[in-house]
């Protein structure tokens, strides 16, 4: 085994249950992680599929009490899809952003854009149910990390992540949407670099880089919600407290949208 | 030292020389390994930052050898930014997205769609000079797996990558944009997931979260271009060989644009 100076380990704790709403998250991950032999430390980073946070907290929608709007009906008819499944997608949307090939493409209440407002029939139990985001995924973070203190003591950082499409670029990678103990952006800016320049842009999400790298080890079809970074150092580790939201770009700022 | 079975370790060669042109890139890397008693192994994915790559394929711009364009003097004088290297990212650009604040978002000849078209100041040596991206980075990861099998025998999958930014999220994060031994997208479209539904939209960009997990351990300052993801198990390294390209968009399918 090599013990480089500068590695960063992602460990996938496969040992978690069927999550279903009421249930201690905090303690699946706390047997999950015992399973698997692994003290979490306070300088672990531990990631979350959101989507065992949405199901712990009862983000769950049966369909067969979904009405679906004119709207719902007509898109969902023209494109072959589940009218009420649509029509929840578009309860969940702040604003559409594009609505076509039966994909919509929304802005969710939490500044969110991605496809379907994050509403998901994947990985999830029951045929008529589907998964909404988490309410507040910083406060989800924020209490999962809480509740870990409280157990065993450790502090360990907080990522809820999904998996998000983009523009200009196929397939989707995973994102941050909630953080607890760690500042989603590193800002290099104002720093020389190796030699001696300034930098001009270089804030770096590495939030979003964590949340893709855990991906590497939950895989998508599996039952590995839980992913601990270890051996992460950065000022985004020892710089306080960020939100979620950090990650969002204002309109008016933004170049690329 | 936990030895879970679902884990990928990311390891920084550290040792690295300044790299300039016509240097052999994959005995610098050999090296490093070396250095860092790290022997490569088949199953390895070599991530190394494109600015190396760049370097040794002399892609770089004497800014002192560049007539500046009516449109870039215009647009640096409005900006505070040297029309010179604004008519190197005017030269490497296909088209202009957007040109504005101080900042062009163009898409290059290869299909990236990003700011300044790749060209960076910074990590370069010498005041007056630009590093550009290289010409084809799928070739250049090509031949760097090809040099590596010469040397030693072994073919890791190879990755190039730079930094992005993106609509509607702050910050950048580290994209593939040239890949050789491994597909850039794993498609997950029609398995079953957990619950034996059929998942509808799941192609993950793998090679894109391999090159943001690698930027965990480069960092941005430090000089450590080369990393190593071990341990990661995917359909994407056994179905043979991919393109960076394939990461790319199509205008007409892009419901995100």
């Amino acid at each position: 085994m090599v013990t480089p100076i500068n590695s960063v380990q992602l460990i996938g704790l496969n040992e978690a249950p069927e999550v279903t709403p009421g249930m201690d998250l905090a303690q699946i991950i706390l047997d999950a992680a015992r399973a698997s032999d692994l003290n979490l430390h306070d300088d672990d980073i531990l990631i979350v599929t959101h989507k065992v946070v949405s199901k712990a907290e009862g983000r769950l929608v049966d369909l067969r009490d979904v009405q679906p709007s004119d709207l719902a009906r007509r898109f969902a008819e023209q494109w072959g899809k589940d009218a009420r499944q649509v029509e929840v997608v578009l309860r969940e949307s702040a604003r559409i952003v594009r609505m076509d090939r039966g994909i919509i493409i929304s802005q969710t209440r939490h500044g969110f854009v991605c496809a379907n407002a994050g509403v998901d029939a994947s990985n999830v139990a029951g045929e008529d149910i589907v998964c909404l985001l988490p309410v507040d995924p910083d406060a989800s973070a924020a209490g999962l990390r809480e509740a870990i203190r409280r157990e065993i003591g450790v502090r360990p950082a907080v990522i809820i992540t999904d998996s998000f499409g983009r523009p200009w670029r196929q397939g989707i990678v995973n994102v941050a949407i909630g953080v607890a103990g760690i500042q989603p952006l590193v800002d290099y800016r104002g720093q020389p670099d190796d030699h001696g320049r300034v930098m001009n842009v270089s804030v770096i999400a590495i939030a979003d880089e964590l949340a893709s790298a855990a991906e590497l080890v939950t895989g998508k079809l599996g039952r590995c919600p839980f992913v601990v970074a270890r051996g992460y150092t950065s000022p985004g580790r020892d710089s306080g407290e960020g939100r979620g939201s950090d990650l969002l770009m204002d309109a008016s700022m933004d170049l690329f949208r």
